[in-house]
């Protein structure tokens, strides 16, 4: 007869019921591979269950409680007892990284989140290792399933962004208070959890500059499809110099993008590397089952024995001065010399124009221009100089793009 | 100071020469990561070193001669002696897993091969392990770049196949004896490999049914185009009530596909299943650099002791008698009755019409339809039926197409 392996489950709503049943189901599937027998030996609900209890009876601690309080108490305690821990919980390991990876190492017990960043698509363990001796450039992710959705509607139906965000909402892929998803916080916490593992430094939710796209209008959309453009909420990782910074912004995707073609509620994350060029990976974001599935592969591999999460090697200065290529949308009155006032502001600021598009409409004039790359601190000079421009009829609108650099 | 962990080569061509100077570049990491300092111990080639020698001294043996013979011979002889081996070499581990597979096992040591399908993209570690506890239901896989570059080139410019075959052997993307790959033989390999792996069971080159590219013509192309179609040379895994069917067959994608969008060199593999919906992963499926990093990345999870390979659970029918939705092109004489003799064929058959465009050409006109899944070989019954109409002026042309059932 085979050994138990005895795993406390802390949390059983959406996620850790169907862990609980995947785990059921699959239960000889995880003996073959592991060797041992899985059984919950606790479950901790609001009403129900004893930590302590819990923790002494298990080798494993599954952590679905989400939020960082108390669930960090609980981790902390699980590892300083040398229980490993498998969590979905991207706040507690972006905010709490810091004091986790290296309370695991210190006890010798691992510390496994698959599940935390794009659900069941494998960029953690993809990243971590078949890409551990990999020196890795850029990651850049759509990993917020609900901004997807909502950025896909409005270039597939032309909708406003607060009737398309209520239809999210019928259809449960946007909660009652959308605001960490459509603010850029929850795609924040999953960016810093993939910066820190790609360039081995520690990196803290508040190391991430982030926007969210509720500024983003239908007549952007419709402008950017002419183009052959797609809008998405995109993170971005990169090394700058010796450096990193670690961001999240709507932009504008040419058609080669490997990112370009996710739609609707999915995620994806594309890893670069001289080594590699790039590897693309995608799949559902979310979703109670597919989440599930994230959480028990890591326990197998808990069972399984595999390797722990290695060590930060060195602390990366986070560069928050980059450049960007700019999308910029004006909304003038139709008149000689507005084009030429524009286009004189960009000039003193060394930027150059990609392309412009200028529209009558009445007595007004739509002016849209794609920029060449520059500093992000003299496109906000700039912009600063636009909005004073007495000709201006509505606030200047300005969407980063992302250049093809692709192979 | 740490321990040496001694590494034997045999091989040193394009993916030999760049796996030593990667190996020599991340020294430093492969040490931070296993705690031990990578060197090799000896090189194998043509003209250099003996293999006895080698063995004896090495603890991993990274086999990058290609080919079955000698190679097999060499990984049968290490594994048998208690060394690790990492293969980049698709032949030798669909042609002979049956025995390399028990071997490792037997010696407990592990058999590691990213690099033989779809190089650096990750497709074995995510199927062995994060997917390992998951009942896997189908895989698709864009695994030859040969092809998928030569079909991308063909709907580019409309060039005929002989003609962008050329242009391919140029720039290097397909060999002087292109055969393997333009045939599909390459591509079975790879799918059987994946197969076994996804089904935990053993499938070996001679279950896989394979048709190449050699045949399609820039009209078949162009036709699909205007149906929002793309030709694509692709692998399917699947699981058939008790058994699995492992084919590889050029087919049309609808748009919605996540294969779709795959051009040029690239490589991509969609794993199905009902706890994950799906996963895609994509890159570049070969270069020697990009193929090396795979490789280099098998040495690192070696020496950091993760688990080898598990155990096949059963040995599962191979079903070669599927369905499938078929195009098809056929050139007629232009006169009434042409189309419901062709229909009536079908109708006999079982088989309904999705589709159906015609048109005149001079004396001569063009029938295209695109017919609704059936039994394969109602389909082939029919074809034989229609190859004896007196009106054909050509030999029909017929090509698989995969209906949308993705999310």
């Amino acid at each position: 007869m085979s050994d138990v392996a005895r795993i406390g489950l802390l949390g059983k709503g959406t996620v850790g019921g169907a862990f609980a049943e995947q785990l059921a189901e699959r239960a000889f599937q995880v003996e073959a591979i592991s060797g041992r027998k899985p059984e919950i030996s606790g479950v901790l609900t609001r009403s129900q269950g004893d930590f302590d209890e819990i923790l002494e009876s298990s080798e494993v601690i599954v952590e679905l409680i989400g939020g960082t309080d108390p669930a960090r108490d609980y981790v902390v305690r699980a590892l300083e007892s040398g229980r490993h821990v498998v969590t979905a919980n991207k706040q507690l390991i972006a905010q709490h990284g810091d004091e986790l990876f290296p309370k695991a190492r210190e006890h010798g017990v691992q510390l496994r989140f698959e599940a935390a960043v794009a659900g069941v698509v494998p960029v953690i363990r993809v990243i971590q290792e078949s890409l551990a001796a990999t020196r890795i450039t850029r990651v850049s992710g759509i990993v917020n399933g609900t901004t997807n959705f909502i950025l896909s509607e409005m270039a597939a139906t032309g909708a406003e962004y607060a009737d398309v965000l209520r239809r999210a909402q019928e259809l449960g892929y946007a909660e009652a208070d959308p605001t960490d998803d459509v603010g850029g916080a929850d795609a924040a916490a999953k960016m810093a959890i993939l910066a820190r593992l790609a360039f081995d430094t520690p990196v803290s939710l508040s190391d991430v500059t982030y926007e969210g796209i509720t500024e983003i209008s239908p007549d952007d959309i419709a402008y950017a499809k002419e183009l052959g453009l797609s809008l998405k909420l995109l993170g971005v990782a990169e090394r700058r110099g010796d450096g990193i910074s670690v961001r999240v912004f709507p932009c504008f995707l040419y058609g080669g993008h490997p990112l370009a073609p996710i739609e609707g509620p999915f995620n994806a994350v594309t890893v670069e590397a001289p080594a590699i060029t790039e590897i693309t990976m995608s799949g559902p974001g979310a979703g109670g089952i597919q989440t599930a599935t994230a959480v028990l592969n890591d326990v197998v591999s808990v069972l399984a024995g595999e390797a722990p999460v290695d060590q930060p090697a060195e602390r990366l200065e986070i560069v928050k001065d980059v450049s960007s290529s700019f999308y910029l949308h004006l909304e003038v009155a139709d008149r000689p010399g507005v084009l030429a006032s524009v286009a004189d502001v960009l000039g003193r600021n060394g930027i150059s124009v990609l392309s412009v598009v200028q529209r009558g409409l009445g007595d007004e004039a739509r002016l849209v221009m794609v920029l060449h790359e520059c500093p992000e601190r003299d496109f906000y000079a700039a912009l600063d100089e636009i909005r004073e421009l007495e000709f201006l009829r509505a606030a200047p609108r300005a969407i980063r793009v992302i250049e093809e650099e692709f192979v």
